[in-house]
């Protein structure tokens, strides 16, 4: 599974950087993309093979940046379920709702993908020190990956991000450091602080291979279907790094012929009380403009500006997608549904994905006979305390 | 992948019992256990068949209970990571030491094979409600499973069972009780209870089928090394309900010739605060006592008296197995170590199987050219506040 990487690409002024050295953003500000050759893909691998690899995200290994599989820091990450949901389809009269499942996966959440690629890559890099700022799951996962690749990590996190993710960050022996105040406040710390110590600064899209892994969920997701898309993949975005991974693993898989020309529409999910890429969407802007006064109970998807917002933009013009916000009630009556009904204790901002196919099909946007992929982004025991209840008692001499 | 099951079997008596009917205890008072034509699952499946299937526990279909398809309730579960611990093999001079993660699981618990199985086989026989005493993740198991079955769950856990499993529990639209007592008094209101409302008892092995969805840890094991067996498989020790599956698993693999005769010496942990297996393996005894004011930190082993022990204590005999007892201050020193040498956060339970290894490696039990395997049954982010940290802070203006 040799790497077919060729080096890095700005999406924007179209630079070239060479894979071989540690690169952050481009000059011009942007995010950088990975390129591979696809014909030296093509020749090394093809779906059938595919089906006899381990079931974790490293069987696309051609398709990864990381050169030398000695680098490679896993912790059995990837080929997560893609479950039916089959009262849900029902009930709203889908025509096939299935849920990738991202909460089966170290951690529980999808942060694992792009921290195990990342942290191998800057493994490989000879990296010694990670930093970033992290609403809780991200640097969760970077933590703990980290902690497994001997680098070391220092995390800013909101005080109130949640206290799982922060306790899992300082087990795994991350430097955690807590902020009152915003992620936007913890970036600026670590703005200040990363040149008199010389981190690598891997903060959201400002290193390349995040990307790469999360876009493995696109491919799988096409594995799991047979090589065939969907008609709707619908994703929670924050930062985008999921969707727009997602979006460069269908043109990678497009390119290599693995796939025909149709690409299912990409559906941006926010929630109304940060709607960024939303309003932008409207507009049919190229880039989103900074959100204020962000509240929402999804804290993965209070993001007001994000750095990779043209990106996230282009995946949903170029598919034929669109972008909804959905109001936290929806979220909250969405979460309770698919535990009760379907079994599935997935994230709140799992949860507005639901919300938002939920309205798309009643406006007859999804139609009847689609097939649509609500991708649940992390597990629901790391935010045990979204749903309230009312607690029953039973006195020990007591029946029920 | 048809089910090869021919009927139910005590272990103690050796009565009969039709696998067609509802069937709980053995008049005897014994679990049962099911019984499958192995002939017949040798024709239809071998290891290189196995390879080509689905990676969750489905793909020993033969060798489940459940003998129509369509009453499989799935949320993907199974073909855990078996992850290398390089450090800690390295540090304490393991051979080879492995973590089967079963916190990579619908869930975040091993407890969802049993329930996935359990919850399959009781909708098969047209179960519609089911009841159990828990002290969490099985009942949270059990809830979510049978939510997605459509049968209603009525579980009765301690007031301080952790708040998460409670949350997931009514979250998944379970009836819930809070007991101020043990799980044992939830147990015994239960028993009050049921007869008036005609549920059915699924408290762990008063119904035979949860050991079907355990064993598939075993048969993942041996079919993760190459259908190889390892020297040691060492499980954290409470109903004892995963050892064992895993020794039936290992027996039926013979049977099928799928492995020689070789077996893995089971290791049955326990913590010091709540040992009946280890002190009646000293005393080389059949059955355990009851362990009066059990404590532990790890509550997932804290059962005083497991009414499969006879079950779990001839597994540990029969294949030179033994039995140890950790320190809750052991427990706390090797989750802490996982966690931020080898980037594995785990349950209390599987920190307490590393103590233990570690133990049995200075004592020499296990030899130094010995692969052992490692079995964490739960993802460390169901426990956050097990380990205690001092937080630091950063001020908004600062630098760290």
């Amino acid at each position: 599974m040799k790497s077919s990487i060729t080096g890095l690409i700005c999406p924007k002024c179209h630079a070239h950087y060479d894979h071989r050295e540690l690169q952050g953003l481009c000059r011009c500000g942007s995010p950088l993309l990975v390129e591979y050759d696809l014909i030296s893909v093509g020749k090394k691998v093809n779906p059938d093979k595919l089906r006899h690899r381990p079931a974790t995200l490293w069987r696309y290994g051609e398709l990864l940046p990381v050169l030398d599989e000695s680098n490679i820091v896993s912790l059995g990450e990837g080929f997560t379920p893609l479950t039916l949901l089959p009262k849900i389809t029902a009930k709203y009269d889908f025509g096939n709702l299935l849920m990738k499942d991202e909460g089966v996966i170290p951690t529980g959440t999808f942060k694992a993908r792009g921290a195990a690629v990342g942290v191998s890559k800057a493994k490989e890099l000879g990296v010694t020190h990670v930093a970033m700022p992290t609403n809780g799951n991200a640097g969760a996962a970077w933590a703990v990956y980290a902690a497994r690749a001997g680098i070391s990590a220092h995390i800013l996190m909101p005080e109130d991000a949640p206290r799982i993710t922060r306790n899992e960050s300082i087990a795994a022996g991350a430097e955690v450091y807590l902020v009152q105040g915003l992620i936007s406040d913890c970036g600026k710390i670590l703005a200040r602080s990363i040149p008199a110590h010389g981190w690598y600064d891997v903060s959201t899209l400002k290193e390349p291979y995040r990307i790469e892994g999360k876009k493995t969920m696109g491919y799988e997701i096409v594995e799991q279907l047979g090589w065939q898309v969907p008609d709707v993949i619908a994703y929670p975005t924050g930062g985008g790094v999921g969707i727009i991974g997602i979006y460069k693993a269908l043109k990678e898989m497009q390119g290599l012929g693995w796939i025909g020309e149709k690409l299912p529409r990409l559906v941006a999910v926010q929630a109304s009380g940060c709607a960024p890429i939303v309003e932008a969407y409207r507009k049919k802007a190229k880039e989103s403009e900074f959100f204020p006064n962000s509240k929402t109970i999804a804290f993965g998807i209070n993001v007001p500006k994000a750095l990779g917002d043209f990106l996230v933009l282009e995946a949903l013009y170029e598919t034929g997608g669109c972008a909804v916000a959905v109001e936290d009630r929806e979220i909250l009556e969405s979460l309770a549904e698919l535990a009760s009904t379907e079994g599935a204790f997935v994230c709140p901002e799992g949860a507005a994905v639901l919300a938002a196919l939920k309205r798309l099909r009643a406006e007859n946007w999804l139609k009847a006979d689609e097939t649509a992929v609500l991708l649940n982004t992390g597990a629901g025991i790391k935010y045990p305390d979204t749903l309230q209840f009312k607690l029953n008692y039973c006195p020990v001499d007591g029946t029920i």
